[in-house]
């Protein structure tokens, strides 16, 4: 039997700034929404695309990835053509950065492996014209010594109820694996490298600005392990804006899956398991 | 006798993309003169503020530099609140990045001893939507290894009438000496550090659209020296778009300043070697 449709996996770029976020939520236009309008214009039976993450309002993405099924009959272009014929429909703030075949069974969401988030900050008494909308300006010196110290203590298997937002609660499972938190440091520029198997609802953004508030020395580094143990958002720091905030990658194969391959995994959290930033 | 102003070098950042330039051209606004008017509403005897470089339109800074007098009876704040009281009066897109005391005869174009431009490329089929005004989208993959190559006979002292504006052939001389050229890559992201002793008009934009057709492949990375011996502007590669370049820095003492303290240099054609890009 001839299969009735093609399956692409699409990686999407967006400056976030001008969206109520990826999804789209109570109000507002939704970036989701945008390239489901651009592709529904070449092939009108598309509906719905189907994404690894969300991320909310001002949340950036270079790599957010998603697939989308397109009716064979409808499909007549040569498959490197797509990237190029969805962003002649797209405004300039978002682009589809590759599109490529992919397998029938594949799941954006249900097969990511891992993502990586990466937290701008720049750190000088004035802002960064060039950097607008796109790094929190904090503009007292901080102590990125203690915030390395600190941001190793996220490293591992942790429950990170602490850290996320309270919607967060309602979920069956809050631990999540991080396999990476490191800090690089380019003149005034701080960037948060953030990698894990998954994230809760504003997990890196309260991750961010904890570490923001230990190099201020507002928190120690060393009460990272209890602010985990505590399980209660109001004993870790503030949630660092969205603006700061971009969803860079997402791991299919190739990295660990670590917390869904475990004991508690399973799709019971999974629905949860993208509503991450 | 006491000296009747204080005198500060400003180091200021700009989002080119809103301004017709720094400096007033025909027609739209400057960003020198939205720096003019903060400063007016803090010390209302300031006028005129004085620049070591111009750039053009949709060009950025986060290094133009210009010093500033101020009347002594108009000074009455802690010197180093200077920059926190003028960016309160100024749009986000320009902020003065410091404001430090300088000596009394310090001029910010005449004293300067180089300068480093950065020209930003996004080199991938589909543009990155974070830099969008940022950088010069070019789809077609470039011969990185073929660019470099060339870049490396653009370094050294050369007349460069070929890669500049024909504004620039009023001037006394052409002759500039490039003491840097590099080609930095990360990922998509092509950085051409350009650092010399003056520039011409428009001549990081040349060096940079010829750059680009090197690495198209339209010019061989071993014309270049022909191209600088032909002193004509019609020989050379494009001129690149304004919004990927940068005055990123300015140089004072640390930097030789070849080209004016040799025998050609003087007075006579400073009045256009800031007028660059």
């Amino acid at each position: 039997m001839v299969k009735r449709s093609v399956k692409f996996k699409l990686t999407i770029a967006y400056d976030g700034t001008n969206y109520s976020g990826w999804q789209l939520q109570k109000i507002g236009l939704g970036v989701q929404q945008r390239v489901e309008e651009a592709l529904a214009k070449i092939f009108p039976s598309v509906q719905r695309i189907h994404s690894s993450s969300r991320t909310d309002t001002g949340v950036h993405a270079l790599g957010m990835v998603a697939h989308v099924e397109i009716a064979r009959s409808e499909f007549k272009m040569a498959p490197s053509k797509l990237s190029l014929a969805i962003n002649a429909h797209l405004p300039a703030d978002i682009r589809v950065m590759s599109a490529v075949r992919c397998a029938e069974k594949f799941h954006a969401r249900f097969d990511a492996t891992g993502k990586q988030y990466r937290y701008v900050i720049w750190n000088h008494f004035a802002m960064n014209p060039l950097l607008q909308n796109r790094a929190w300006h904090v503009g007292l010196p901080l102590d990125v010594k203690a915030m390395r110290a600190a941001a190793k203590f996220f490293v591992g298997r942790h429950d990170f109820k602490s850290l996320a937002g309270t919607r967060s609660y309602e979920m069956e499972t809050t631990v999540r694996t991080l396999t990476r938190c490191d800090i690089r440091r380019s003149g005034a520029t701080l960037t948060v490298i953030i990698e894990g198997d998954g994230f809760l609802y504003k997990m890196c953004r309260g991750i961010a600005g904890t570490l923001v508030q230990v190099g201020q020395g507002k928190i120690g580094a060393d009460e990272i392990p209890k602010i985990l143990a505590t399980k209660d958002r109001r004993v870790a720091g503030m949630t660092a804006p969205a603006h700061g905030l971009v969803l860079w990658k997402v791991f299919y194969g190739g990295k660990p899956r670590g917390r869904r391959d475990a004991a508690e995994g399973g799709k019971s959290n999974s629905t949860f398991s993208h509503a991450s930033g």
